[in-house]
């Protein structure tokens, strides 16, 4: 066989014949770098069979004949898929293998699930098998990402099944085609030309997402409009759905607790009144003569001004059963969020899901699972993982991730969600004592549920190239493929999107990973260093706003959370104060129990500190504030200096596009860094300690500083 | 030389190697059908000097090497542009030409203006100039459209003046980025990422725009919203004008008349109130320091809710002259919309503009031109010209084309507005007896205007085509051309962006120009044959709506213009009526006013026809609309047939987005035809004729179907 040397041939100097708008993704499929490489994948990509036929089998073949087109850069020479027996690279279901290829997998085939897939190298063939069609399709793309990646595949020896059943994407998308915390533009759904015209769009939506496993899509805001359970819309889901289904992925809608009064003019919403139920019951009815493999529901109820059980005096679980009930005879499941809270509870707000969930723990019907955000308070730059995790032993939990970026710079900022992600992932609960992490409450292993889910409010949108931030697209990709696994290495995974997104020359992997693994700590630090959060500007969340107070609802504003005054910030949630610590395990009320070893990183999240205290570090705490926002400052400029090392590396227009929103992000870590200083610094009335920059402006600037039409809302 | 024969080689079978979405529009630049052809126009492109240098020549050179690399796939050999002198093509400024080759233009240069160019073959070289660095680019796209459509240089001898001074695009685009009669999406300016993030799409814009001769832009809605004047947009603003000002791209706003008002709390918007119009030159000044080159205001006033100077007892004339005044001093113009019509006034609608704007004529300031749409009511599918051109002899008038297909099928409905506009244009005024066309009164030769413009409403947004419909590209590109030479022939145009945008297949090139050829008779035939007119649905305009009624104004009703009952049908508008025929020449009136020999497509709009009223067809009134409509549906039927036999010689991404698309119009076609027969029927009585299909549901079907979020308003 081939050696191994030409993957380390002489690299030849990147050819940008064609502008490139990043709307291909990481299925870019770019040109070998040099004819060694491209000779030796093309023995099995021109001498592939395909066995056996079905819709997803069709998908196949039109992705193997795009990347050899991508790959060579003409059409394959003869038949992609060889009509003769002496092919290289087999694909095909276990079933449908000829006896003698089957026989070479031996008894490796036995662990394979119901979407999983195996490729093996065998006897000079590659072949590539799994017990379903989506498998064989999550395999092909499997495969392909090696050849993307430059992988020897004489080394191929894998099975690889997803850890987790449910892997979702969650539009807050609006019928009228706006989207709630979008940054990338408008809805890619565009429902008035729905159902005749199926965009290639969704096709290539649907091939994305199929490529990192993603499996489900909810395509409506969580804040609901019931229209969407009207005929008129689900005509239109149903073409959505149909053009998914040979991608595996399954159609899920939202839905708003009030719809039978506001569709039908029902007097309740109760959800123990049998007339509500009813209508429930002939609705999903309706829904599955128009989708026969619909998903099922995701509720936001009781929470931000969205109708719920509440309402009626009924719990979570009296709500998510009735829904629950109406879709399972037909197999859908109801994901109802954990996101409940009210400004007139009392409580410290990030105390509420916790309390409110954790005595219905095992009230809950089997297809109902709990959507819980990755912590307790609102996809914060930084947060503790939510206390819920490892709380519900009886009911299934599953996560909701925040891709797109409401408050970690929006559109325009790099950042590198994985690294946020597997911080959570890999928190332990200790709830089965040590290991007990949350991908193991997650893939199901920690409490044997029997659902398994975890879902990403998605950042997609009509922009070019679908994420606003080219970059942004490596969250998609990252998300997509912890929700496979969730113990997967993410410095794996980015240099995965990199080579595939761009480019396999060395530096630009080098480089771009190492813009990516530290862009997270970057961004906390000149956002919200120290366990600082909510900290944003009011209600569009762009830029600082450490000064946002008063208005209608206090868990609304910055300084319920900081609660500054001359003499410390922070928020007591130890035993002295709102006690939200208790909701988690003693080994975590020992190690942030104790304002001494908390770790810095949740400081003023777990405690109320003294400007003049003394840190670890020998700053005080004005000190250790200022130097981390002037770190964060400075971590941003060198992102900005390590990509303009690429100029020659990159083609152009990504190039350009990245460096613009580079200097936007620059720009604005500056602004987050001065606006909080100043607005600390009122407080603190220490001087900022050597180092750290004068802000630009005054104080008032930033105060007077607003924007008309910030998009999201 | 080369032979000719060169092209007519044989035809090398379509190579779809790249997806294409569109986003290219008439700039493709794919490569060349054979060797020969590509040779031919090789030995040129790789020896061209570009003499001088500024920005625009920079943008010509960047052009030339696009260009270069999509015909010949890969990068020029060497420098595109030879240091050498003995270039076979030469690219620059009279001035800058060397004395030798200067001298070989003789005197053939005198007639170029600010904006022509000039290309001549002389003595083996191809010589492009012009008297200035836009006219140089625009002899570039000159160039490479000869080249795209496969011309022969050696035959090259001709100067290109442009026949209108303003070439205009009217963005009816709001700051939140919905767009007002928009089908494409939503507005591709990003105002939150301006100043700062330079889209690439706004480059590729300009490119696009710049090589059909338009050279000035109108960024937000007429609708306006006074913001757009504050610092926070003119920053924004000044942006964009920066990026298309090499491109000869002058940016110009909308302004809010009463801004004075919105945004400084003037007490009165009054146009003869000092204070008022200190505020405007205030503004102008401010303006002008963040756009020096600032192209002026478009405004529209009294109308349709917005303030204007009739709130204050004032003319138009006095609200334009006070923001003319405010511009004059920095070569500012204003562009007055005569859109002006009232509820409470007791005429005909379309009577109106001209009983307003006629009386003024002379009364305006140098630098205000007024502009009038191409009918008297509001972009029908079909409509007589404007009475008001040829009526204003001591003022200046621009046109105004819809090129969003408000009324037209909107995003889905493929026809060729080129084919309306021409009607138009070359209709006869008789202002200064036979030959007074439409198209000399805006090239000002007939009332020896001093300012000339002609504006379309932009088709443009998001959408990954530009237009929604791959086909409404031709629209934005008629519009470019009709605006540069309004008496241009619409089947060259139609042809030319075929062979740029698609193919120079013969196959390909006869059979879309036969579709696009026919395409605007067969629309008005199902939708509003025999001069019926403003029968939309109500106020989102998509689709039928002859039942519209009720409501809050008249004039926005189907019933005001179509007056149906059981004996008769149409508006009289002659004597015996609103007299709105009065407006025009005699010569006319004499046409149009006899009820026998009016032709058939104005008959119920200038006329009240009894259903059985017998036709020079022979047909009774209801027999020739119910055949009619059929016909119409025939006609898209055809339009689907042809353009599917182009399927193995078009890409398939552009190939099936517009099948679909013809799908959605056939469909509506018939929609319109059974809706609208159905309803009229009600009133005539008769059966449907011989060969009209009968309906396929019953009139409630129609007049219960609704939709919610229709785009564009």
């Amino acid at each position: 066989m081939k050696k191994t040397s030409i993957f380390i041939l002489f690299w030849i100097s990147p050819f940008f014949l064609h502008a490139n708008d990043g709307y291909k993704l990481w299925l870019q499929y770019y040109p070998f770098e040099n004819h060694a490489i491209a000779t030796y994948y093309r023995d099995y990509l021109e001498n592939t069979k395909l066995v056996g036929e079905s819709a997803t089998h069709e998908v196949i073949r039109n992705e193997l004949n795009t990347a050899f087109k991508g790959f060579f850069e003409k059409e394959p020479a003869s038949q992609l898929v060889s009509e003769g027996d002496n092919a290289l690279l087999w694909i095909g279901k276990i079933e449908d293998l000829p006896k003698d290829i089957r026989a070479q997998l031996g008894n490796k085939n036995t662990a394979l699930g119901e979407e999983g897939y195996l490729i093996r190298y065998i006897k000079g063939k590659v072949i590539l098998s799994a017990n379903t069609d989506i498998g064989l399709l999550y395999g092909t793309f499997a495969l392909l990402k090696k050849i993307q990646t430059r992988q020897k595949l004489e080394e191929l020896n894998e099975l690889e099944n997803p850890r987790i059943q449910l892997r979702m994407l969650n539009h807050w998308d609006n019928l009228n085609r706006t989207v709630e915390r979008g940054y990338a533009g408008f809805s890619i759904w565009n429902w008035h030309r729905l159902p005749q015209h199926i965009d290639q769009q969704y096709i290539d939506y649907a091939r994305a997402n199929a490529s990192i496993g993603i499996n489900g899509t909810s395509i409506t805001n969580v804040n609901a409009n019931a229209l969407v359970l009207t005929p008129e819309y689900l005509e239109k889901a149903a073409a959505l759905a149909d053009a998914f289904r040979p991608y595996g992925i399954k159609v899920y809608l939202t839905a708003r607790f009030n719809a039978p009064m506001v569709l039908d003019n029902l007097p309740t919403a109760d959800p123990l009144d049998p007339n509500v139920q009813q209508w429930w019951k002939d609705k999903a009815k309706e829904i599955y003569s128009y989708i026969p493999d619909f998903g099922g529901f995701l509720v936001k109820a009781d929470s931000e001004g969205q109708p719920g059980p509440h309402n009626y005096g009924r719990t979570q679980a009296d709500g998510a059963n009735m829904l629950a009930e109406a879709v399972q005879a037909y197999g859908g499941i109801v994901m109802w969020r954990a996101f409940v809270y009210n400004e007139h509870t009392p409580t410290d707000r990030i105390r509420q899901a916790y309390d409110e969930f954790k005595p219905l723990d095992g009230k809950f019907r089997d297809n109902v699972i709990v959507q819980v955000k990755n912590g307790p308070l609102d996809f914060q730059p930084r947060e503790p993982f939510h206390p819920l995790f490892g709380a519900m032993q009886e009911t299934p939990l599953m996560m909701e991730f925040q891709v797109t970026k409401e408050y970690l710079g929006q559109d325009t900022h790099w950042v590198n969600l994985a690294s946020m992600w597997e911080e959570v992932l890999q928190s332990d609960t200790y709830a089965k004592g040590q290991g007990s992490t949350v991908s193991k409450v997650l893939d199901g292993s920690l409490h044997d549920y029997k659902l398994t889910g975890i879902a990403g409010v998605s950042n997609i949108g009509t922009d070019r190239n679908w994420t606003g931030h080219h970059t942004a697209q490596a969250d998609w990709y990252a998300f997509g493929n912890l929700a496979w696994n969730p113990n997967q290495n993410i410095e794996k995974i980015a240099e995965y999107w990199i080579r595939m997104t761009f480019s396999n020359d060395p530096e630009v992997v080098q480089t771009m990973k190492g813009i990516m693994l530290n862009s997270y700590e970057i961004l906390v630090d000149y956002m919200t260093p120290l366990g600082l959060h909510h900290i944003m500007a009011r209600s569009h969340h762009w830029g600082p706003g450490p000064w946002v107070t008063g208005g209608g609802r206090d868990d609304w504003t910055a300084t319920y959370y900081h609660k500054v005054n001359n003499d410390s910030i922070g928020f007591d949630r130890t035993e002295t104060g709102s006690n939200a610590m208790a909701q988690y395990a003693q080994e975590w009320k020992e190690v942030w129990g104790n304002e001494e070893n908390v770790p810095m990183e949740f400081l003023l999240w777990f405690h109320r500190v003294p400007w003049n205290k003394k840190l670890s570090t020998g700053n005080n705490l004005w000190e250790e504030m200022a130097l981390r926002y002037q770190k964060g400052v400075e971590g941003a400029r060198w992102m900005q200096k390590e990509w303009s090392s690429l100029e020659e590396n990159i083609d152009p227009g990504r190039f350009n596009h990245i460096a613009s929103f580079l200097n936007i992000q620059v720009n604005e870590a500056e602004w987050w860094r001065d606006a909080c200083l100043l607005y600390f610094g009122q407080f603190s009335k220490m001087p900022l300690p050597p180092g750290v920059e004068a802000p630009k402006h005054d104080l008032n600037y930033y105060l007077n500083f607003k924007r008309n039409f910030v998009p999201g809302i």
